[in-house]
Order: structure tokens, then C-alpha cells, then sequence
């Protein structure tokens, strides 16, 4: 057991949006989706039943937060969640708002279209707007 | 508000395991992946937010539950959990056991090795398994 610390790779590949009683939450850094990373704040969890009773029901709790502010701020067609994990083993959870015309619509989004970088300004504008719509 | 029907497509790609508290719990038929697919049985639900609070607790009880059976049966790398649904739109959640051996590791499996057929006498061990290790 060690103390919880965020994976350097989801620290190269995310901005940190806030804190939640669970998880941090994370904005990833390709334009090309609204694209939120939870990452829950436990150490040497791996996959998604790791989690305590407890906290699963809180993580289920912030997915709805977080998928409903994409909602709100998007309209996306689809919301995408996936705990995955192949190449980060450290557990966290891709929240993703879908459109029908977005680089890799229908498929899943990884490994198809190129990391799009974020304009500064525009990086900014969406981190005040999910703060806001988080409340 | 319809009935809840299991969608066709899922009904096509799957054969059914067993019935949980909320959830079917169904086995994809490619045998390049251990891999089952829970889909809450209840009408017109898309996205995981549009769970009921406690339908999601019992959701986070039952992917644990399915998890933990292909820990335990397949012993793999990891487990891939998640909700996409942007071909059927009906909610569904993929389980898999992943292996760093298997067709399409380290990336996500959807669209990567075409569909294995299994042969009837392993689909049948593969459900008798199932079941006994849902106990």
C-alpha cells in the first residue's frame, strides 16, 4: 500500500478541473472531444471492481456529475464511459461526450484521429465553463 | 415508456447467461475475448447517468460480480468495463478480459480482430463455466 498519487502519464495528458469527494477530475487535452478523465484518489487501484462498496457508489454518483455537465454544456449524441486501462494501470475513468460528426464517430475514440492541441484561450474557456457547470 | 426488449443487435452478437437483479447478463459470441455484455433491464436507457440512483448501486454491484467470475475463470491482465453504445443504442455495458497475448492488446478491442467464431462444444463449456463461477 502507497500513498495515492496520479499516474505521470494522466498528468502529462490532462488538466485538473477540480476535486470530488472520490475522484479528481481531469480534462484530457485533445481538442477533438469534450473528453473528461475520473481518477479516483486510492492507492493500487487497477480495475474497476478494485473499488470499495462505498466508493463505487460514489464513483457512480461523480460519472452522473460529470456526464451530465457534458450533457448540458455539449449536447452530444452519445456519452461514452469506459475504464480501461491497457496502457495507464492505474484505474481511471474516460467520461466522453460523442457527436455524430466528431473525428471517430461511430467507433471508440482511442487510436483513431490525432491528439488535436487545445488554443490556449479555449483551453482556458472550457475549464471555467465545466467548473461552472459542476457548480 | 415501452417494456424493456432486449435490442436486436445485442440479442443477435450474444447468448444469454443468466438474469441478476438489474441486469441481463449476456456472453458475446467472439472467441477472441472473454467477454460478457450486462444490459440493466429496464425501458429507454441510453447512457449509464440514466440509471436510477439505486439501479446504479445494484449496476456497480453486478459489474463487480461479472468482473470478479473472469478474474477468477480467466486470470487476465485486466478487465475493460465500459458503456459506449454508439451503434446500439440500447445501454449496455462491455466486460472483457483482456490479455496482453490477446488479438488486439494493448489497444481496445472493438473493431480490431474480426469475430471468432467458438466452436459449439467450447460456447457450451464457456456458459457452463460462467454460470458456476456466478455461483
Amino acid at each position: 500500500m502507497t500513498d495515492y498519487e496520479l499516474h505521470p502519464q494522466l498528468a502529462a495528458d490532462t488538466v485538473s478541473v477540480c476535486a470530488w469527494p472520490l475522484c479528481e477530475v481531469l480534462l484530457l487535452t485533445d481538442a477533438n472531444y469534450p473528453w473528461l478523465v475520473l481518477v479516483p484518489a486510492r492507492p493500487d487501484l487497477r480495475d474497476f471492481h478494485d473499488l470499495s462498496p462505498d466508493d463505487m457508489v460514489t464513483a457512480g454518483r461523480e460519472i452522473s456529475r460529470a456526464s451530465e455537465a457534458l450533457m448540458e454544456l455539449f449536447e452530444p449524441d452519445k456519452i461514452n464511459v469506459a475504464a480501461l486501462g491497457n496502457m495507464v494501470p492505474q484505474l481511471h475513468i474516460h467520461i466522453v461526450a460523442r457527436h455524430t460528426h466528431d473525428a471517430a464517430w461511430p467507433n471508440p475514440i482511442w487510436g483513431v484521429a490525432p491528439p488535436l492541441s487545445y488554443a490556449s484561450d479555449a483551453l482556458g474557456t472550457r475549464l471555467t465553463d465545466l467548473r461552472r457547470a459542476f457548480g
